[in-house]
């Protein structure tokens, strides 16, 4: 059977993942390789109804729990609709988010707890798990200035933030063959540099 | 704390639970109680925008997975905004609709099995079961027949129905303090007359 890769990229607000997965994106189908990006929630008209009810700011009563049903319905779908199809394809498929934005969001700073969510999480996306995961680690402030956003998600406080930084850098250490850490202290073109050595270094081989 | 009471109305298509309930809320505002009824998915902003989407023919692809994180963020929500508040403020709750439908058509009849969805249920409700559960049993041709509905959920086979029917009876039987089993092969008043005498002996000597 021919296999894809699938990569997702992790990173709090304003971390620059969109920038990193176009070039991501690009490497790979220099390489000739099909190449899918998602995102999530969305990818899928199901997602994107997802999306659209969780960014809406009316929504503000959102219960947390309601919240982590919302995402795992969004990547139940995707994963079964799109990723999985995809990948039997053998793509190269780019995620902008996947499972650690649940256990980071909903779990760590939400509150709700990493281990509760381990069998819930893992329902939703079936046996298909990113080969690397790139967290792009980002200060709260700093991320929060640049995206400049102002839905739902973004009016969470600075501490909220700084919790979903703990979380990440928490998964990355127990994950430590999955994850790439990549500081966005370091200039654009410095993270792509450094996204690109460590691509060479595992998919040089592949197809 | 005050606390109210939680029934809940279980059925395959065209099994009279709404006429029934109905008659419930009438029932107990007789006796002077405050009546909530709710349904699910449904009965908050949020319940509803899942409501449309799952009966929406044109989401014909959705994944079983998906189908189940999307009633369990409708109840998330349900319980907490909703039915949680009414009961500790001394409501009678009644809900078209709560876990069993979940554990019956995604898990029995869906494929994903009962015991799978065991925690996932769980997390979804909290702690607000039903103390009382009607189980308004139909033949799946009959209440087929009576529903006259066309929209996705209706369009299943009869052999899917036939096997909601026996996933209700399973649980009927695994929780039989909590359910209430009536054949609606009965007539509208002897159903009613059924859940009358229920009532009348559970809930007499109550406020």
């Amino acid at each position: 059977m021919k296999r894809g890769t699938f990569i997702s990229f992790e990173g709090g607000e304003g971390s620059g993942k969109s920038t990193q997965i176009r070039f991501v994106a690009s490497y790979f189908r220099r390489k000739r390789r099909k190449v899918l990006v998602v995102r999530e929630p969305g990818s899928t008209r199901l997602g994107e109804s997802v999306r659209k009810i969780l960014l809406n700011v009316r929504n503000r009563n959102m219960s947390v729990e309601t919240e982590l049903f919302f995402y795992l319905a969004a990547r139940a779908q995707l994963v079964r609709e799109v990723i999985g199809p995809a990948l039997r394809q053998g793509y190269v498929v780019i995620s902008d988010r996947f499972e650690d934005s649940t256990l980071v969001y909903q779990g760590y700073a939400g509150g709700l707890g990493l281990a509760r969510l381990a069998t819930m999480v893992r329902e939703a996306r079936g046996n298909v798990v990113p080969s690397m995961t790139f967290l792009l680690d980002v200060e709260p402030r700093k991320g929060l200035l640049r995206s400049g956003r102002r839905d739902r998600m973004e009016r969470k406080s600075i501490l909220f933030h700084e919790r979903i930084r703990k979380g990440y850098l928490l998964l990355a250490r127990r994950y430590p063959k999955r994850f790439v850490v990549i500081s966005s202290r370091l200039s654009k073109s410095e993270v792509r540099s450094a996204i690109r050595r460590t691509l060479d270094r595992v998919y040089s081989r592949s197809r």
